[in-house]
């Protein structure tokens, strides 16, 4: 009881007017005209962002190490540093085209802690690092996630570096310049990844749930699953005008009813499920040329696995039958299970939420985030904090200050008493 | 009665063998390995064959003409020069990788007839005009079907000429050295076109009706009109994990909606309808980003303007409904209303067909052809030969032998009957 007595006082006095500040030095590194940044993984303003932040380590008293996958690290070492360390943190790469508070948002609340402790000469039983994990969004190496996926051992460096960005470079050789860069700046190599006592993540909703709930942050208990599907539909492309439709095998009519199908199957489950097709191209793609290959992607995603198992069934019984005289190929791409996080450190969070707003929900997470592998490696949960309108991965991504800073004080809080214990 | 008479011994005298050589040297013109021809309007091989047929022509004895648009005529001249010409012809471009019959066998055809009367020595009172049309695939240079379009004052020659190819070439700059090399042959320039008394034409199908019915030949009565479209679906890009289905705008789900209600608006009408939707494309096209835009064009057609019309209408109306809360945007980019050919041609060629077969259907044709346009300037009508599977704009494209002959006899006997007269 003394200790979050002690964690309320430590996040109450952390400064808003320096936290808000980190946000809005990171997102000059890589701003675009007229607003958005643009941080490709391990990019020259990825790598900008690394130095910059290993610089306000430093300022801040801190070790600062990275690994083999350039994942940084700023360390303020406790008082007993045989203690696992507590972990904290998020990304700082970015999509194409994106806001400043994807991932970044998270890395500056881990900042924000460490600025608190240093400010108040506090000590600390644990050892608490902030990290940046590299190519969380896999917009430039695909598929993302790389640096936390290795960190927890859920992915091997060399299925990592062979991935290639559109202009033929490999993940392997932007890696290589990277590091190069980290080692000239005087950041410490640390080979081998510590696992954490916890892992805790602050980042934006990027959904529209807690806005439309009027609160400042959510708990996040797990991650959806999510299914990844290529569809092909094949039929005979022929000439738009003197082929009857009775003579017709139209892929894009095949492709049509398929995903009605598909929709009435997918919809009969609960409202939790999300269904998208994103991609969707036909061949031979001319005006007056039946089409004779429609291919497109589905993300499923749900919270339970039963019933991503239930609809992926479904799937490939429509799959198996034809459509509009076309034949349909289904290959499943990625199956990620659902996760859940850490019942306690989810109960640490909501309690430490409710010192400081009167609602907290617990909710899951529709997107990918770091920890879901961090979950496979250490005890992990995760905190969000609103966005507007629940937009991401656009320019206009934004975050209420008040908002924000709600988010930081409950996270720090709680964070506060993993470091104490 | 007696010409009738006269025109049968003519076709039952024609060389099938010579025809068919015919079809096979001109085949060998652009022929791709190992099978199909490419011979895109106005490029080398393109001009190789109008070379080729002006020889032929001088070895039958013809005048060879060209005109501005470089289209080549073989004028074999009648007894009384003062009739106007039967011109009969089609085209002997092609798409880039095609068969050999669409638009050639129709030129073959006119060489055969002036072949026959060479060989005979047959005396006639009208001229007759065989054509090979410039650049009727559009496939280099779009639209197509510039040479008749011209001929028939249906479209101007400034208007025609600064189409650019692919490589930027202007359809001016092709046609100028295609010019130059026909003048440096020897053929002769004629400035302004000459109404004909009628025109012909003879082409495959590319369609799988009268292979259907068994029949080798078909009377065509008209060509079915064609509107184009554009149509966009805008809704806003989210993420596809957290967006739950109530807050989406899915421009996918509202281009699917709205292609579900035109379908059922087009195939309410009856089964001459032909809905084409042969482009579609999503914005931003990745596959865990809900689609913020849907563009798909479609192709309509029918043989009658009334309905085209019940259906454009009933277009408008849809895409002023909001689909999955996105909005619609409709353009018609074209619209070619439906065209009748002469009744008495069109009786002609059905006596003539049926002196050679038990059934010639009369049918409306799906596609567009050089007809379309000399149906504003002359008396036209049109005959069809069976191809294989319907299948066309296709190195697969095939014809019967046997089904040629039977289009060539028909189709000779009626002209034989025209130049007559």
């Amino acid at each position: 009881m003394k200790t979050q007595q002690q964690a309320k006082a430590f996040a109450d006095g952390l400064d808003g007017g320096v936290f808000w500040r980190y946000v809005e030095e990171q997102a000059r590194i890589g701003a675009l005209t007229p607003r958005g940044i643009r941080r490709l993984a391990l990019d020259a303003h990825d790598n900008e962002a690394r130095l910059w932040l290993a610089a306000r380590g430093r300022e801040l008293g801190c070790e600062v190490v990275y690994d083999d996958l350039a994942n940084v690290f700023l360390r303020r070492v406790g008082s007993d540093p045989s203690l696992p360390p507590l972990l904290i943190g998020s990304h700082m790469d970015s999509q194409p085209c994106a806001g400043a508070y994807d991932g970044a948002l998270g890395v500056m609340a881990g900042l924000a802690i460490l600025q608190g402790l240093q400010a108040a000469g506090m000590e600390h039983r644990r050892t608490v690092e902030v990290v940046a994990w590299t190519n969380e969004e896999g917009a430039r190496f695909a598929p993302g996630t790389s640096g936390s996926s290795w960190y927890a051992g859920e992915r091997a460096y060399q299925d990592i570096v062979p991935a290639r960005d559109d202009a033929g470079m490999s993940f392997g050789e932007a890696l290589a310049q990277t590091l190069a860069l980290l080692k000239q700046d005087g950041l410490a190599y640390r080979p081998a990844p510590v696992r954490p006592h916890a892992y805790l993540e602050l980042h934006i909703e990027q959904g529209p749930i807690l806005e439309r709930q009027g609160v400042p942050v959510g708990i996040v208990d797990g991650i959806q699953g999510v299914y990844w599907y290529e569809v092909t539909v094949r039929g005979k492309a022929n000439h738009a005008g003197t082929t009857p439709r009775s003579a017709r095998a139209d892929a894009l009519d095949g492709a049509h009813a398929l995903i009605g199908a598909m929709k009435e199957l997918v919809y009969a489950h609960d409202e939790q499920v999300r269904f998208t097709i994103g991609k969707f191209s036909l061949t031979p793609g001319s005006v007056n040329t039946i089409p004779s290959e429609a291919r497109f992607t589905i993300d499923l995603r749900h919270p339970d696995q039963a019933v991503l198992q239930a609809i992926d069934s479904g799937f490939e019984a429509l799959a198996a039958e034809p459509w509009s005289n076309c034949r349909v190929e289904l290959v499943r791409t990625s199956a990620v299970a659902p996760v859940r996080f850490t019942p306690e450190l989810v109960d640490c969070l909501s309690r430490s939420a409710r010192a400081y707003c009167e609602a907290a929900p617990v909710m899951v997470s529709g997107a990918f985030h770091d920890a879901i592998h961090l979950i496979r490696y250490c005890p992990t949960a995760m905190l969000f904090t609103t966005c507007r309108g629940g937009l991401s991965h656009h320019p206009d991504e934004a975050v209420d200050r008040a908002d924000a800073e709600v988010a930081l004080r409950a996270f720090a809080m709680a964070a506060y008493q993993l470091i104490s214990e």
